[in-house]
């Protein structure tokens, strides 16, 4: 199913080389002020062309949007918004659907839709999917925005170079600050600097390479979420893999937790400035999947760019043979560097689905006891 | 929401201390042989007290079918099981309401229920809770396996103590035999003994040990699943962060993915008797968010149990104060120990309401160009 | 499904002779009083036995809440309430499950489960099961009364006798008055009388007698609901269709209003007390979809009980060939009679789910030019 | 929620004078061949300007199919289709926002939204929000064509005009006729001229006039549905009244079965052509919310048109004060007279979403004691 949420549901649609690629989203509160140049120069963050380190196409990515907005303002009605596909050329595709790209859908997709699948440039498994997905986080991220959350993200690895994590009680400021300036976007120079240079090794060797993203919302309220699979993390783990080539999602202190005793990855209380607080943030900011008030932290696996340059082995599903499969064409070496807006857009969506949440208690009835 | 699925509607219910806890299943198809030993045997797995490294309560967890079941077999109707709590007694528990204990749902719960919830025993939040997902998954189990989907797990660490992991080529043998044998579950004879030391350590400082289980799924078609929020991977993540104590989960090489280069990383394709396979798992299973035919493999981290012996810091709600917590009565050192047939459970959920899904291509649709 | 509600998700279960039937209700606020004599009282008026209008069976339904309910309170957790079937003798009912009762499910219900369904007393399409979904009404009522909602249904009619309508700018007082006293429910005397009359009568033939049950739910907000399968009016009218024997459902006036003028349909506002108010409410409190804050009225039809004394044909599945059914054991004459607190039970699960959407405008934003 | 189905999800977005309006139809099986002229024919029997009785606006509906589409068959992926609004003039709309026409969504809607709504031509509660609901279900239509599922409406009523009902054990042969030829669509000249005369009447004074759409799917297999809130009856409902202007739903006798008695109302099984079948159909081909195999027949209530020439009494929103309106522009005087497309289009899309749902059987379970 193309679709995520419970109160605010985004449909994405689309395949690379269709006419379009777009999205719809339900249950977007009406009256919010929704800025386009913001909006625009989010995805410009995801598009492709900025520098070395992302594939050269030319691929504007300018969303029109076609309904459900007015004024400047949504207007409570759903908002869809289409960017049409430039570059939509009908090539012989026969070649392409005889010889599924290792790691790719190409394989499983041929079998699932008997070959009746849009092969061209991927069709509806694209990368370029996702920047449907940016549109709803981006709007998502002016809702949040405006009420004091914030989400941001940063390259917390690629490949061996790592950039240092997130301050688990971390500060808007720092929030905010790691998502500008640096290409590709860490908490520290250097680590951009070792980053690049994974990336070059890895272009230069006709090969791809994989990484992790870290992503921080902050200033969320406590008590969202709930038991089971109306958890928080439940409902953010599925939005992120939602993410093409996302292979893993942790929490907190994730799979080190798993290495650690309670003792050392507990979060006491304290009261801090007259609240219940937890003292440290090992949980990611969700407790029995449900916020804590201190950041939500999780990172995300992203395996490396399945094209590389290299020639590999596969199939030819004509001939149900093996063969031998060189994959052409302009591709990032490394699908983490573009990802960052990415994982910050399903984030936003998430956390914004979480907020429109019915109430657990009705606004007239009082605190147990009070 | 206590809801799991999208073609098999599983929803939990119950707290610790209510009358009862129980789950319904809705979408189960008809005519299908429930062998209520089997069933009873796999809940069993998951019960306390069968050895020193599990709480010493004792759990019967026999569930009574409701409905749903008739002359042995499914009718078509939802199907509902409740397993009574037999130690319900109403203790004063304003003591355990006033001081939440770290890690745990206590405080954030209050926050979200306004006091209202039930504190009982962790109530609706309590690892009891995943009794009832047994049930549902026990059930889903005996459907899989008679259409040739083995599901099993083992714990791939405790602490700094690992097992080896799944082939990711695995034999169906194997994956019985993980299920079968040895306390805690492993495949081989040093990691278990080596667990139990991890296990015994922490307990005898009062402490917990967090873990990892990894869980295969053998035997599903190629085909199922698909783009985005359809990705096989998603709807899995999604079930398995229902169980409390999880962290984190990822697919075949997960985050080790994100320090490999593609050559390295992807699954070359070859004809394998005859038929197209990918020649290695890298992937876990899954590719663009569809089934491979190779055996889903993913792995849960599961955190340390938050009930320690040890004094912990944390507030009285009461007083709005800081306070020391010392919980007592009896807990797992470990949940992981526990947790094997529970993700077994939550895995089998997901597999069988993905092979429930509408089919991509209508059974009376030739394959393109045949 | 068995599921019914976006925010208050309610699933109903069980089979007329298997070991229970009930109902969770997930999403149900916190902290809410459930007065369980109101609701026994609430179940009562549903209960067979009542008088010489329904079956004389004793079917005490006194209903065992599991979870979900804490010192009298909601707590937040989904309440599961379940109703032991006392008789559920396993005779053989091979007889029942070879002649199909004209106008049940049986036939239809076989064709679908193969056979594999519980045939004893109308299995899963038992009209018992109207049980469990006044459970969840009941709940329903009571969190809305509270908050001055009130839902009321009377008799509109029973064959030819006719009760007066509701007044569409109907009165709390006499929304309540609605619900006590006359048996069948109505608003008259005399339509009380000429109804026992139909009933009597269809009795003596061996036959059953249709009817039209009117309801009225007042007091509910303006705004609520939304365009297209947004309406509250698709929302109450698929609530309405989980009634066995329920062929249709018009809202204000309904058919009535495809033979009228716009000018004899349409309703004038005014101003009424300062407020914006429709003079008139034809439409039955609903326009586009949305509450006008007029009551919400309107009809349902249900068919005459189908189980009859006469002998009817039908057809041996076994013997695959025409046979006479005489339909034996104690059947309510007219469903409708019954019926009453049903539809009241439906009407107040989903006007209390539409309660709980999520807000069309968030709370810290203004009116439009404010 | 702008979304129906539970296989075949059918999002509908745009506003009346937006950039567009149209329908992501997600769940679509792959490797449908879809006739573009045969669904643009379609959509033509819905617009205006075909005659007399329909409004002269010029509106040529065009869809343009954006994704989900390739070589003339569904690919599987998401199929988006918008059709441009080519009269989007930016008019000052503060007039008529000031004050909302009777019996249209404009006040409640300015309610719920608290202003922020599209009130341009109605906004996203215009009935041109039909062209895209009539693009899923021409869609839809052909898949269930190529497997013998006819779906065929005609106008029953207009005002006192009547036409001849559908003969319940229908014919294919009528149900195409039904769809062919007559202005307005009756199975009989006469009721058309009389239907043309009602209009016309309503026409000349200035006012409009309801009417009624009987609705016919023939084809349907047996066994499709369920109890309670899985009926298809409800189902069908649930997707008629998001259709504008829809006051009522009813199956096969409807609320005249409410006026009869259960030997009148029943419809007994035979053996016909070796195969049991109900030998009437009084039940519209729905029993205990499962398909018989005989037509599903309902009728749709649409109430007539809110907007008419006359004066009417309404409110100054700005000030707060008793005002009247006059509605200018075009408007059919009879919602009906176009409605019968849109009736077929939300009837196939319930019907293909039916026959989309997971068997209630496995392929591999026999039928029991087979």
């Amino acid at each position: 199913m193309a679709f995520y949420g419970s109160n605010l549901r985004v449909t994405v649609f689309g395949q690379s080389h269709a006419a379009a690629i777009g999205v719809t989203i339900d249950g977007l509160p009406a009256g919010e002020a929704i800025d386009i140049e913001a909006l625009e120069a989010f995805l410009a963050r995801r598009a492709p062309g900025q520098n070395r380190m992302t594939t050269q196409r030319k691929e504007p990515d300018k969303p029109e949007i076609l309904c459900g907005f007015l004024d400047g303002h949504t207007c409570g009605a759903p908002l869809t918004a289409v960017i049409r596909n430039t570059d939509t050329r009908s090539k012989d595709y026969a070649a392409i659907a005889d010889l599924p790209r290792p790691s790719h859908a190409d394989w499983p997709a041929d079998v699932k839709y008997g070959g009746w699948q849009d092969v061209r440039g991927g069709g509806a498994f694209s990368a370029r999917l996702t920047a449907p997905l940016c549109i709803a986080g981006g709007i998502a991220l002016q809702l949040l925005e405006r009420r004091g959350i914030r989400v941001a993200a940063h390259i917390r690895s690629i490949g061996s170079a790592e950039d240092r994590p997130f301050n688990p009680l971390g500060e808007p400021d720092e929030v905010l600050e790691a998502r500008l300036g640096r290409t590709p976007v860490t908490l520290s120079d250097e680590a951009a600097a070792a980053m690049q240079a994974e990336v070059e090794a890895a272009r230069k060797s006709a090969d791809s390479v994989g990484g992790v993203i870290e992503c921080m919302i902050s200033g969320m309220p406590v008590g969202l979420g709930g038991p089971l699979f109306e958890g928080l993390d439940g409902r953010i783990a599925q939005a992120v893999f939602g993410i093409p080539a996302v292979k893993g999602v942790e929490f907190g202190l994730g799979f080190e937790a798993s290495r650690l005793r309670g003792s050392q990855n507990n979060d006491p209380y304290g009261m801090v400035g007259g609240r219940v607080t937890p003292l440290t943030n090992r949980a990611g900011g969700i407790a029995g999947g449900i916020t804590t008030g201190r950041p939500i932290i999780f990172r995300v696996a992203l395996k490396p760019t399945p094209s590389i340059g290299r020639p590999q082995q596969t199939v030819s599903l004509k001939g149900q043979c093996d063969a031998e499969l060189k994959v052409t064409g302009r591709h990032d070496p490394c699908v983490a560097v573009r990802a960052v807006p990415i994982v910050e857009a399903v984030a936003a969506v998430a956390a914004l689905d979480a907020l429109l949440d019915a109430p657990a208690r009705l606004p007239d009835v009082p605190r147990r006891g009070a």
